[in-house]
């Protein structure tokens, strides 16, 4: 071990270093050992193997409170390396410390939010990933994580029905994989907004963009990042377009809304529509959304790119019969799904595919000296780098190739269908129960329902519910239709790799004897 | 497996479903399979620890041409999933058809761009992340998550000497993993621009933000994504500084800028600083920045935000002898590092270090009803989903915590200390042969060289180079100085984890051998 009193080396001149040099102390084997590697990764997933086994008995969330694990751990780093032999120590600290204070985001009875699923093939790509370890910001960076990348894009675009020129291989369009749907909003707003300049040198202050009320707050974070919005109230240039009654973007209002700003000199240049919201999982109407955005081209001579966020729902669409919200996508100029969400890969991984590939990588280029490349000059090759906002980009197209090939499309279209149908059950079972009401549609797998009692009421159930962490939900608060006024709900999202039938059913046993409790006289 | 003729399930009723229901045909152990876990990481590890003892006499380049790995790869997903019997053959693939179309950033012959470095222990780490396979957008979905990353950013601010008010300990700091440091500048730009507004109430078309030229070109990019560039030459809103004699941004420069932009009342509200420039390592003076902010926010009443993008460079500053240039950082707002860089830990890990958490997240905050949860309304905790542009973020810390316990401090000191000694080594031989020139400082374990003969040469010698394949380097233009005319140089970047010193002299060899082929009369 090298002495901190070494001499300082940055004074080093040309005859001390040569006579000074010699073989490092410490082999370079250390950091690169393969059968350190292969000792600890198979201890590795003998604890990722406890664990997943143990996520049947572990209830869902932790009782942690803050501060208990920062407080469990050193105030300041090892001085001197605790090497190879501290790994099975690093092991149990993670398994007494950090396991029980996570929560289970794999385990059967997680409801919450939306699923953030993994599989055995997705973790051994994550694995081979890493240890290849190369960057692929640039084609000539590593050629093989461009090219199956694309390659999977294109495979992916097929599988959820997507028309071919959203394919790499269609003259203008392609798919990237995206660290998440964020990303993926604020990267199309972007180009958006680039594409609208360029078409007609608009001044940036006249340029709108659109998404419903029921859109993910990523849109407003990506406006707010993007320079749309200074703050989550700021309407100056962005819309929020009123949802009709199932939720879902009013078309008719956002024609209103885009024609009045035409008409106001504005230039609309985004809509983001989302199919699968996350409130609801509503499906906005893109032919609608669409003749809108014609409309509002013949007034202003710039159509609006539509962005589709399905950051969950769009693994669905790998059932034929689960398309018919893409009715009008050959329209949008760009698309985006979270394989990390519901078809087995784990975080992150959202593709996004576009029509006009130009558009998002001039929008994003910019190339110093020391970037440039002769296979970037010749233009016959994909640079990912100028399709996201990061420059750095690891071969995340090695676990989505794996899941792919171990699944096969039956298999993943298997896969959602049991979670459509443990849905559909749930639904049943709601319904069936006096106390309860199911306010909105059922979308995929997504159920959301309430006490008839009232919004407190509900509350109260999903208080409980949660506090017993025999399951997890989440709530959201439903927005007043013309038929109906605001409510609040709970979330039923099933999707979890470990879901089984019975997992479903023992939720329902849960969620109505918390009900019991707190309704004791219904 | 399910025929695709199954019922549209869409179509389901309460009766039908009901009584058709079955457990599952594929259990779900299929998704979450341990035993197979082990089977497969454990060959998924031979293959790894194959290639990483393949890489010795691995060209570091491929010679493969674009389309080759993309034709290589059938039209269409599989229809039936291949399952587990497959694995060996998509071993065989990427061993095959992946591997040697790859770029080999491990190669100990690596010497281009900055290294992207790898370790046992971060690959485990990121295993582990993988298999464990949580959320940690809020500290409510995960809380270890989010406290494991706050202490192990602790420890690191302590370990590259910032001071405690960048600790999440203190007041008003802390630390979080971003993605890359182009994510951390795009935040770090939103959030300075979010407090210049929140001020005074600025219109943004006043807002004005610095860096140098020398600046790494994701300042440039994040300009453009928030809105402060149309395009890369757009310098209505952002100002390029121009260099001093080191190739650092020129202060007094900057000052007169900021003065003259404040005079025509503009409110400078950003500068981004860089210690350890991509092009050639110059750092700039944080103490003659900050007083020029200083000077400028006298006039405005807005304290330009400062930012450090110690992307590569920052890594060395645990070595307390490469500290000097971190003269001035407790008047920085925020700091930023790569510990996937050259600290042992595989992308992405980019830490990134504010004294004004409350700026932070206060311009990124959007909280609908979906993500409420008790702990955040208590204040009491971290949510990190507010510290940069993503919303979902796995689980990074446990990487960059196992290799800070297996290496300690002093095993990175000693690390980063072998690079700079290579470096220092490879300059003396540049320097002693006639033929070459060393135009600029060396910067720790970065020597930017070239032949005297001129650019023409320069650039004949890196082709001959990087088409052999032996070694890998990348080529900059250094920008005129008062004493110097722009140069174009080659870089030579120390820093992979399998370089040894036996690596650099053979890459001293190849690059004269080359210099001898070119030059054949000198």
């Amino acid at each position: 071990m090298a002495a901190t009193s070494r001499a300082d080396i940055r004074k080093c001149t040309d005859a001390d270093i040569l006579g000074d040099m010699q073989d490092p102390l410490r082999p370079t084997d250390t950091y690169l050992d393969g059968a350190m590697l292969e000792r600890h990764a198979a201890l590795a997933c003998e604890l990722i193997r406890r664990y997943w086994e143990s996520l049947e008995t572990r209830q869902v969330s932790s009782e942690i409170k803050p501060g208990d694990v920062y407080r469990s751990m050193p105030d300041t780093a090892p001085d001197i390396g605790l090497g190879g032999a501290s790994f099975e120590e690093s092991l149990r600290i993670i398994e007494r410390d950090f396991l029980p204070a996570l929560t289970h985001w794999q385990s059967p009875r997680f409801f919450a939010f939306f699923p953030a699923n993994i599989s055995t093939p997705a973790v051994i790509g994550e694995l081979l990933s890493a240890g290849i370890g190369v960057q692929g910001m640039l084609w000539a960076t590593s050629p093989a994580c461009t090219e199956v990348e694309m390659r999977v894009t294109d495979w992916l675009a097929s599988m959820i029905g997507l028309p071919e020129s959203f394919h790499s291989t269609s003259r203008h369009g392609g798919g990237v994989i995206q660290g998440t749907a964020s990303e993926a909003i604020l990267a199309m707003l972007h180009a958006a907004r680039h594409r609208a300049r360029k078409r007609i040198g608009t001044p940036k202050s006249h340029l709108t963009s659109y998404a419903s009320t029921q859109a993910h707050s990523s849109f407003i974070k990506a406006a707010m990042i993007s320079g749309f919005a200074s703050h989550p109230e700021d309407f100056e240039h962005v819309r929020l377009v009123e949802n009709d009654d199932r939720h879902a973007m009013s078309a008719a209002r956002l024609r209103e809304l885009m024609l009045a700003d035409a008409a106001q000199g504005r230039i609309p240049c985004f809509v983001c529509a989302t199919l699968g919201t996350t409130s609801s999982g509503a499906s906005d109407e893109l032919e609608s959304i669409a003749d809108a955005c014609d409309e509002c081209a013949r007034l202003t001579g710039v159509r609006p790119w539509i962005h589709v966020d399905a950051a969950w729902l769009g693994s669905a669409f790998i059932l034929p019969e689960m398309r018919a919200s893409l009715r009008g996508v050959e329209r949008v100029d760009s698309f985006a799904f979270n394989p990390h969400k519901w078809m087995l890969v784990n975080f992150d991984c959202d593709c996004l595919f576009v029509q006009d590939r130009e558009s998002l990588t001039d929008s994003m280029s910019v190339t110093p000296e020391y970037l440039r490349n002769a296979a970037t000059e010749s233009g016959d090759v994909t640079d990912y780098r100028d399709w996201h906002v990061p420059l750095g980009r690891r071969f995340r197209a090695l676990k989505l190739w794996l899941v792919i090939r171990h699944f096969g499309v039956r298999g993943l279209q298997e896969y959602i269908r049991r979670h459509i149908e443990f849905a559909c059950e749930f639904e049943a079972l709601v319904r069936a129960d006096p106390r309860f009401e199911v306010p909105c549609e059922r979308s995929a797998s997504l159920v959301c329902f309430a006490l008839k009692q009232g919004d407190a009421a509900s509350k109260s159930l999903i208080e409980r519910v949660n506090t017993r962490r025999n399951i997890m939900l989440t709530q959201t608060v439903l927005p007043a239709t013309t038929k109906s006024a605001k409510k609040f709900v709970l979330r039923m999202a099933v999707g979890a790799a470990l879901t089984r039938r019975e997992d479903v059913l023992r939720a329902w046993d849960e969620i109505r004897t918390c009900a019991d409790e707190i309704q004791p006289n219904c």
